[in-house]
């Protein structure tokens, strides 16, 4: 099954920029994907790089959004992965991945679980952190182990979605570089980001991609120094083997071939699940062994 | 702090074999190691490429070579970690790593927890699994969280001991290949082999270093097609950033300098200890989620 990745840039409005990610769902779709991911809050600039209330205006188009999006998996007959941003009720807001069935309906919802708080990723304020678990959702295209961004350095995420079946886990994700940081620390910051990852990919047996912004966005309050996204959306096989990278500076579609006899394969010359110590990992669910 | 990793062949017998591992000790201790690690049941040939009852007469040695490392500990005055066949009683052995303190004693053991079973990794039939779970062990120069081999591709053992307090994860190791696999093959397997562990690295953000058996071995059997050691031992960072990689088919001693404050500062930065969510981590001790 051919699935694709849409990195892409902002395009200075929620307008211009759906409409963008539309064709390119479009563009995919006429090449025979048949999943289709975005990035993480793709409708919008990056807004968490700092904290205004004002902004909570753009969750009023969560509805819209859905509206939106389901069109465009109908239209194009897709299943497709968006990240929006959820108003929930006054003052309760979610960072949420919306999965659509071809048909346009929705096939299921992910609350990112774990939220950041980093200079210029204020997520915490924006975002209550997610309150309906580690759960795939089922689509006609298969078990999609939908997680977002900051759950990607979370190895217990990877492994329950992995546990309940997934065999494919999807990242939409927003990181970046500031640009006063040195070579070794921006090399450091995005080889540890996909390690990470293909780490996940390894053990337990999962086909695993990420789908990232691309591009310079400056910070809307003017305060700091702007955000460079690195790209580099990727996928890894159920060994850790590399498929696909995209660039770090450029818009792109990134194909592969979504193949489960794979993850089969490889599962049984790894067989990891098999010697699982569950009767010895109960401490996990500890903040510390001290 | 330096540490010494001692990437090794097997010298056809026990006697020689020891005898090299303590020469190379003593190198390290020379070039100023503070702590020195050994690979994976060092003192013989990997002995698990058959079923023979007879091979456990090894673990009869079991006490022996705790009083030979341990003087080789005191003699170096370094912290040694081994990796010893242990015999517990008839009937019941363990693969354990022992740790001596540079005055010889013992500073702690772990039994090895996840035990593999492969063609010609036949673990299972050698070893019970540990019971004495994932702690760390203390020693003077530091909390070491040692592990072997098979629970490199497990993060739940690497969480639990960074969890305990441990900024170095130790691995001894005998991992290789069958010369008849693909070049591809090979290629995905032992970059599987570091990208997880490297993942332990950055979900953790500790020190993570393998000691891998080098050389080819025969089955002793002779039923078998024998194993080529693929050895690379490495170290990588807290920030899963490239210290050291070994070669793949030689001897070596693998020098690093293991700087506590770099933990430190990496965890400032990626506090992903901060955002856990352990109200939601539960099932992690099912076999499956079904």
């Amino acid at each position: 099954m051919k699935v694709a990745l849409i990195q892409q840039k902002y395009y200075g409005s929620r307008e211009k920029t759906i409409e963008y990610s539309k064709n390119r769902v479009a563009e995919a779709a006429r090449s025979g994907a048949k999943l289709v991911c975005l990035q993480e809050l793709h409708t919008r600039e990056y807004f968490c790089q700092s904290e205004l209330v004002d902004t909570f205006d753009y969750a009023e188009d969560y509805q819209k959004d859905i509206e939106f999006f389901s069109s465009v998996a109908k239209e194009c007959e897709v299943v497709l992965v968006s990240s929006l941003f959820e108003k929930r009720a006054s003052g309760l807001y979610h960072n949420s991945a919306i999965v659509f069935e071809k048909d346009g309906s929705i096939a299921g919802k992910y609350r990112k679980m774990h939220i950041p708080d980093d200079p210029q990723f204020y997520e915490k304020f924006y975002f209550t952190p997610g309150d309906i678990g580690f759960e795939p959702i089922d689509t006609s295209v298969g078990r999609l182990g939908v997680l977002i961004c900051w759950d990607q350095w979370y190895p217990e995420a990877a492994r329950l979605m992995a546990l309940s079946g997934a065999s494919i886990l999807i990242y939409p994700t927003a990181i970046g570089w500031f640009d006063d940081d040195s070579f070794e620390e921006k090399k450091r910051q995005k080889e540890a980001w996909m390690a990470v990852q293909r780490g996940h990919a390894v053990a337990n047996g999962v086909f695993v991609c990420a789908i990232n912004r691309v591009g310079f966005e400056e910070d809307s309050s003017d305060k700091n120094r702007g955000i460079r996204f690195w790209g580099s959306s990727f996928v890894y096989g159920p060994q850790g083997e590399e498929i696909a990278i995209g660039s770090e500076d450029g818009e792109e579609i990134l194909y592969f071939d979504y193949d489960q006899k794979r993850v089969e394969d490889v599962r049984r010359i790894w067989p990891f699940f098999r010697d699982r110590r569950i009767d010895a990992y109960g401490e996990i669910t500890k903040r510390y062994r001290d």
